[in-house]
């Protein structure tokens, strides 16, 4: 006789923790769950060494550390390991580490020799101090997810970025998507699908005698367009300065840019605030200082998105069908 | 006082077994090496069983295993396992297996819910069948690297293949490189730029209520100019077709096609047969089994430089610097 | 406080799926368990790469995957790998690999010099895929559950062929067990012990000078009495139809054959089909296809017995008191 | 909608095992669970194998297996880690190790060259048995809990010998706490803050120029006060006979020790005996023989502390809370 | 260009330790190999904590260390994983643990529930504690060798024993080759080919409504034969104890008795000592004190056998060519 | 015949990386051992990512790489790991990690729960890098080599330190030792064996009904002595700030301090300016920045002992005959 089970498998009442680097995307996940933020004391001391004490007991319990891969990145990557560590000392059930951006991305691959594959060490690492579960919005390229063998749940904000341009779209004249990198050409493609706009590539090649030139060059139609570049992540801006200006330069009417992730390092705010860009929309998995806001600059929030995830994982429901339209 | 070291450190003399899936490209790098390929006895017994007994002693020496991931792809898998298991028990030194094709690499992401990442366990399977180290030629996605934490050397065809360009360019109108996998559109950009050619890009979209229909759309200029369509392999050659079809209905006029790794799967020659291609450029990383080969095919060899990477491996020098220019 | 619980420890609900290799077994499972086979899709390429999408969420649940080692053997196991990946990938909360005839069981040990040990190294594998246990029937040597450190349950058919044939034993005149494989000899003393019958041996010996010749010896009594012969699995049935010829020679009666695992390989149909055999009981551990089906053959299913058991590991049940007399 | 959970994360119904090693203390916290111990048979065969059959099935069970690191040692740990392998693989939901008293605690280090370090290795030993905890008591070195990578918890009975010696303090004349090693001074300084008893030190110290002989020093005033000399465990008695002749030279009065495991290697308890020792307060880490009993040793009972600790643990409730004052 | 090593790899000169178990055969193989065995310190301490010093640098050596499994068996072997592991954190090139008798080797399968399988829990302790390889002599069964994931070597007395009983065959009279236990049935074959004698077998089975007597019944001919009785080790000397009873009934002539493993637990001697049998032929895998040998029994050492292993393990020269004839 | 082999075993040529941290210790060991450091480039990006990129190939070399645990301690941490596995990953032989100042080692134990044990997770991560073997000076606790499974050398700066108060020693005026922490008591104890000074200690105990104020007692004699404090490290300098002040309320003469790790951190160097000490005596393990250095405070270099073990570790030579005095 199969003895009949009232509720799936289950590992504990839920705790969310947050680390130092994005508390207020953790404060409105919490909201967004109806949990409080479980109580953690962090410190780093003279000598810099980071120290964590939970406030609360973990034991069966299971447990949730939201930390990005935001500035100070060191830091933020070693008080997640540690926070991790101290949770599974303190015997909790499971752990998902939720990294709406997850740092290192980029050093996916040896493209060239005497290398690291940093993104494969965060995993390992990650792995390494204990997590059970991982959690992660819009890998820089989907194969990180192959770095872990634990299982993970990488989501996206394409809808969210996508469902807002669909309320602009009327604003918009003959928009076209451009991708700034061709490595985001087929994810682009998807923002054109979906979006129903025509597609343009801006390509940059190295020339001259000493390669120190580059040439940018825009393959497709931007003339007399809307524009609307796409990328994952923004980081110093400088591919986004070219790309504007080149769309500019082929006649390019209004330009909008949307990336997932607003890193916005070193001289990113300096140079986004001198480009003629109608509206930058992003997200929040990376916090924007209020002091490097700008006010073209339009946040949407994956708090709902996360919370939402974290949920179904805690209760052993689908998170597949939550993308699936 | 520092000991004087004559030479650097070494895993005994080289032994190089193939598995059954290319004993041509293997006898091939053999040649290169000077050296005979090792015996081993293979067999597949009525119930299946895939049998492996070397004929030779593989005790303290630096064993390379080529095997490459052509049909039959399971059954190549299972012997290619088999084998490392048999050279590690029978105490290698240091096991390095060659895999000119590396099987399931589009299998490299959870694009959607509930689907395996196959290419990571299949380096998972070789590690834990005791390969110390990898060789490979082109990966569908250089990010499958890191699904190794062993040690390995992806070598490229790129230099093969273009080269190979160069010396037919005079032959050539007006040449323009075409993606037609805009996931590929980055590495065409590479031959774009080493060729001096501009680029184009084919786009696929579905459209209509039930998006069962398809639109390819040209990006960039095509008309009255010679094609180079480029991509890392090509399977059922479906997407070739289309590629050809939509170049010419935009003007194209001669159509090149170049891959590294001719799959050829199902109907891919009879579509090739039927293209009007007036050169396929690809290299034998997979053997084409005579019946299959045209006569528009040209097949540039990977046997030195997967001779050129071992040698190099096995007395310890740079690889890298075989890929600077 | 002890704090008293009500239930024991669970894995959610169930979800049973099953490969491409027996899919009425697996049926019969379900049946058995008052379940629905789980949805999924399992594909092979033109490439031969094998796919497989989970049709129904997995997460939290109580996953059984059943697979068993027949032919395709190859492409049977890499499918369950992959099946086992996707499932755990897809976060399921226990997965339990049930193999009713674990392939590559033969190849347990070195019994040469430089050879594999295959079964070894499909545990390996198995575990790395991810699989939390396994459930198999009748292991080629009960020493291969010790490739294993995931813990497992072995069941045995014997007591469903031994109780078949205590009812048919007043039908017999003498009879007597017969091992035709001395490896078998501690087991068959046990179907011995069990019927109440005597036993005899079948020695297989190489003679002159080249070793070519092979010379039976019957050690024990077999004139004028039926002989039932028992093994583990009939592959090629080369070794039956020596072992029921010199039987014969030696004053046999009426000659019953019994083993569990019915792989029937290349030349065994016919073989068996041209055997003075009254009748030969087997289990449904690997399928028979209609046309191999003889009439001379019954075939009882271990399905209630497979169900029994994935009941009981779901449920938290004691296994162990199900071969307890 | 977050599903409302009744109760944390269980892992089923307790089992609590016994080795052979202190059956006594498991009954203790068996009665303080209000649990039976489970049955188990275990044997030592004349070939001096250890045979271990569990006598309930574990299936999906919280298992508890107590067992110390008390003579016959070797015997013990085997027992020890054949015990765990016999649970895991009769599929226990999980495995607490209970080791009040871990053996090798001392061989921490490698404080000269060429010497292993045991304590790590009995740690490695009992995670590749299986186990997925462990509870101790009062290990040589807190560090020792660092040596482990699963959970685990470490517990103390520095409450349980202070309190004791609170109800005795008014009995004591100018109390002095001493320690007789140097290692154990910080932790001495806890009794004595938590006494509110002044300190003194022995220190030792090889002279001579062959280094033979060895003079002892009192640092601090134990000149007419009764001496409290602490330690974790008394082995030989070897440096408790020592310091007591040293702090009785410097005219000590009466004089009391406390130690957590009563080891009472060898000599020990000859030489204890021969000592002017008022009280000697220990606990039942480790069991003392009747034969070896001596009426001024008083053993208080770690039962209830263990006892209290597997509750919490099994039902997920803190344990840190415990040692909070 | 290929490098022309002058070499195979090797781990640096050899270092053979060993541990308390069998100083003498140690002896032989160091004799055989022309090295001095390396110092060694081990103390049992009065609390039975083993503690181990290498009294010379292992530092980039080949080391080997040889212990064997008799008694004290848990002592035995937690001394050889101390000492590797000292060996280990030495900073040895490779570490080889050479068993000649592996302990628990009947201990490798769960032939009823809720028992360990001691003889893989021994093998993964070997290989956590640190050898890189092991080299045993004749396993109990060969499966063992699948329960380590390092490579071995088995090597076996077969041909010693063989070899000996081949320049005894003269003396016999009709000699037959008999095994006490059915499980050694097919080895017993292998001596049976070899010596070109014919076989019987002695089966036991339990009878009467409570299973508690025992028959046993000769299955071949042995009236007025000499018989060689064949088994890998004698343990308690119960089994051989009932063969010789149940052969001689039988009619038997002269009985020889034939073993790898001397293990002569409990009471075997004195069961062997009143036995008629007329030689014991054995081997010094376990060491057999001067008080407990017979006259009738010949002990042929297997020290030029495993000194040769060492030899060309060391060298990297084949060992397999050592066994085939 | 067992091959003489002309030298040990050898991992190639040596070379030398150093971290960002601490360039002037690695060219002084650079220097001792004759070689040139290899050649690397790392940035820190905008977006604090950090790359490596090896500018020689370490193909078969025998890698050291120096990074020492000084701020910024976790950009520290991440680049040595993101070092070790570009090495790893560029096929080194054999990578040594050199850490003279091992950060976290004060985080070794749970003494307080729901904390971690950082000094663990540092090892694992190293271990899960890529790092073979670590070389490091002065552990916090001698029982973080345990939690490395990696072999080690931790040397000391003992005997440097003790050799240069030899010399000092006709100056200071009835010298005695003193701990500044009881966790040092033991360390202290051979320092005043090895310059045959008595001891002294001071405790530190929390008193009033809050705990807030804290009391320092001397215990043993300072009165009218010249006072030599001892510890591992000084990071804030509180704790030698208040020893200071204790002992020179107890009369001491003069003071001086020696400290193996000068980490100074925080108000470390306003402290130490402050304080009466007439020399502190630490060594090079981490570096002072000129503007941090005090007239008063004098380096001793641990290059040659480092340079010394790492000459010995790549030769295979002993390690620990250096220590034997």
């Amino acid at each position: 006789m199969l003895i009949t089970k009232h509720e799936d498998f289950n590992y504990g009442s839920i705790k969310l923790f947050c680390g130092s680097s994005h508390h207020e995307l953790a404060s409105q996940v919490a909201t967004f769950l109806g949990v409080e933020l479980s109580q953690r004391e962090i410190v780093k001391f003279p000598n810099e060494n980071i120290f964590v004490k939970l406030g609360e007991s973990v034991r069966g319990k299971d447990v949730f550390i939201l930390q990005t891969g935001c500035p100070p990145v060191s830091d933020n990557i070693l008080e997640m390991l540690i926070m991790i560590d101290a949770v599974r000392r303190g015997s909790a059930a499971r752990i998902t580490l939720v990294v709406p951006y997850m740092p290192y991305g980029r050093s996916d691959k040896k493209d060239q020799p005497r290398v690291p594959i940093t993104a494969r060490l965060v995993a390992d690492l990650i792995q390494t101090a204990g997590a059970d579960r991982y959690i992660t919005v819009d890998l820089h390229a989907g194969q990180i997810q192959g770095f872990f063998s634990i299982p993970g749940d990488e989501v996206t904000s394409f809808h969210l970025l996508s469902e807002y341009f669909l309320t602009k779209r009327h604003e918009m004249y003959n928009p076209t998507i451009v991708t700034a990198d061709l490595g985001f050409a087929k994810k682009g493609r998807n923002f054109a699908a979906r979006l129903s706009m025509p597609m343009a590539f801006v390509e940059k090649r190295r020339t001259g005698n000493d390669a120190t030139s580059e040439v940018m060059t825009v393959i497709g139609d931007v003339q007399d367009r809307d524009v609307v570049i796409v990328d994952d992540e923004i980081s110093t801006a400088g591919s986004i300065k070219n790309t504007v200006a080149v769309v500019k330069n082929h006649g390019a009417r209004d330009v909008y840019v949307s990336c997932t992730h607003p890193v916005f390092a070193g001289p990113a705010i300096e140079r986004l605030r001198a480009l003629p860009i109608k509206e930058l929309i992003t997200t929040n998995t990376v916090p924007i200082p209020p002091e490097r806001m700008l006010s073209n600059i339009t946040v949407l929030s994956v708090a709902p998105l996360l919370g939402e995830v974290i949920m179904r994982v805690h209760d052993g429901r689908s998170v597949g069908e939550l993308f699936n339209e």
